[in-house]
């Protein structure tokens, strides 16, 4: 049989131990537990960033325990919560809507606890790295093979913090979008699959015009980098089936001075 | 029975394969090592940090090997040492301090021997890198089984190498402290407990000034970021139970010019 | 029996979820798998760098699956190619050289398939993301037992593309080097070893004149950093036997101007 699997996101960085950290507390109390770090490089507390990561990678990932900490506000009152997914996940984190996609795409929520005062919580838990203090040991204890109704008290789903995700929307011809996701080449990941291109009246190799609050720049439709000149801008499909803007051994973000957050527009040239 | 943890500390960063190398080699002595990397991010050569770091650590991780290397004088004379704690962890690293606090935390030294010599290294070594020749594969015959005794030549753990860590100090009614560690979130560790502020004195809600060479601000003291209003400094304790000074949704060390190893004082407001 | 190892090196840094989710992959396909990152720090779309670095690295590694993953072309017509070396590792990346210079130093090239069609490949298979749906799961594949044949279609390994390295020349009485490898202390690796230093003729401790487009330095020829005083520049010979220039407490590459792909010329002082 295969080691129970714990994976691990977070703005946390890895220039500090938190990461570490957090894998001590859990190969502490599951020994067995394989730990696999997805990314700890959330902007800092950026939840719709992280809620976006999650739920792009977890497909990916053996079904297993999968804990998330973006967590603006930690220490105050909200919620941290454990749920069960459809598929058999279980995912443990604070409950602020950073769960709640990727839970979505896992065949929803059938289970949910609060476990802010769980049993499995290190104690004393501190008012900062509740990474440490409660999830990384209630994820551990669930790995080891514990029950989701012992790792806190029974929570109704339909009242956990849903995200405010933007929508793809038409505007005078153009399709209104927002950048989600900035990777380290500077590909920006945006907001919409491209059937929100409008079906076949786009065709690869046709140009867009992409205008932004500090960009102007046109763009080809195309399958992938090596499609385009070096240098020129394209729209395509990125690896999680969502439209994206590179520049073909350039960089987007930069050039076109794109953040996450930033709406872009897109129209026919 | 559990796999024999062997976890790692350094100052080498992730963009190189330093650390990869060691792991390598570790997993090539010993398969059934479970490797844990606690933190690379050590400010180059920096090994006070690099000892706090290591010591409030240690205490979150399985029992095992520890392997930890900051090591300016690597090629020069400096001892390199393999230590058995009162609480049964190996330490491994070279012998300028970086090791003797969290050995304190540990139980204490029952054991040393002197490993620069060590039958485990890999020959030839090279005069730069013993993280690959000397600490790992002392470290991962360790987890294999072998006794301290077998790693090296017997040292008297009197004769090692302490650091010497500021202490903080009361001078004129203030509370003079020094910064320890600045993390990702510019969140800056002091070297004092809350014990240190003079016990009932200061409750919390009440405010302090801090003073440092290129700083003056009050600050709230307080039991966490979200009891303090965006953009205020905070004086807190901190998850490692250190007092910290923090700016909730900032970032104190930019804010307050503070990096590790500045003086800071803290008298009432 | 030991876990299969399989290795990871690419130039997707540790900020995006790419490494994580190539983890995830391989543990879904294989979970034995024992997963060990070489570094991600390669420069972007750096192959000649990728492949100095792992050839420095495969040597420290179990033997196992080693995947490499430096591919400005993804998503054109370049093959991705998996080879047996003599030594009996498997190793899986794009045909453009980057596992050239590991395979001849594991004992050559014994068998290649191609993979590009591979049976294991994820579907649909994204145009920019190979290391996830190729590269990853065809690795794991033949972590869990595959046979090389069954990965894809036999190649001619006399086909492959291999990189052109620049090789150390003389000139007018000084070897002229190129810059291969700079560490995060800012340390520079050479493309020659002390061999190419010309036998007896320099001794250590003896001065050497480093000239480069925009620099002019002496340095010592010296064993190791702690032998010269801070400050200076010393050559010597790094932990992967090969000529390499230091400062002694300081930045070599920052300050000799030096990256990657530079040229050096090292004459008598």
């Amino acid at each position: 049989v295969s080691a129970p699997v714990v994976t691990l996101l977070s703005d946390y960085g890895l220039d500090d131990p938190f990461v570490g950290v957090c894998h001590g507390v859990i190969v502490t109390i599951c020994p067995a537990a394989r730990v696999i770090d997805i990314s700890h490089g959330v902007a800092r507390q950026d939840v719709r960033m992280g809620a976006q990561m999650l739920a792009g990678s977890l497909p990916f990932m053996p079904v297993g325990v999968h804990v998330a900490v973006v967590d603006p506000e930690v220490g105050a009152r909200r919620r941290a919560v454990a749920l069960e997914t459809g598929d058999g996940r279980r995912l443990v984190g604070p409950d602020n809507g950073l769960l709640m996609r990727a839970a979505e795409r896992c065949g929803g929520i059938v289970e949910a606890v609060e476990i802010a005062g769980s049993p499995f919580r290190l104690e004393p838990v501190s008012a900062t790295f509740h990474g440490r203090d409660i999830f990384a040991p209630v994820a551990a204890h669930l790995a080891a093979g514990a029950a989701l109704a012992d790792a806190g008290m029974p929570q109704d789903p339909r009242q956990l913090v849903v995200l405010d995700l933007p929508e793809p929307r038409r505007e005078d011809g153009a399709l209104v979008v927002q950048a989600v996701l900035v990777d380290r080449f500077g590909n920006v990941q945006l907001n919409a699959g491209h059937e929100a291109l409008g079906g076949a009246s786009l065709k690869l190799g046709q140009r867009v015009r992409l205008s932004c609050a500090d960009c102007e720049r046109e763009a080809i439709y195309a399958r992938t980098f090596v499609d385009v000149p070096a240098g020129e801008a394209l729209l395509y499909e990125d690896a999680d089936r969502r439209l994206a803007v590179a520049v073909s051994q350039g960089n987007a973000a930069a050039e076109l001075h794109l953040a996450a957050g930033d709406e872009l527009r897109i129209a026919p040239a």
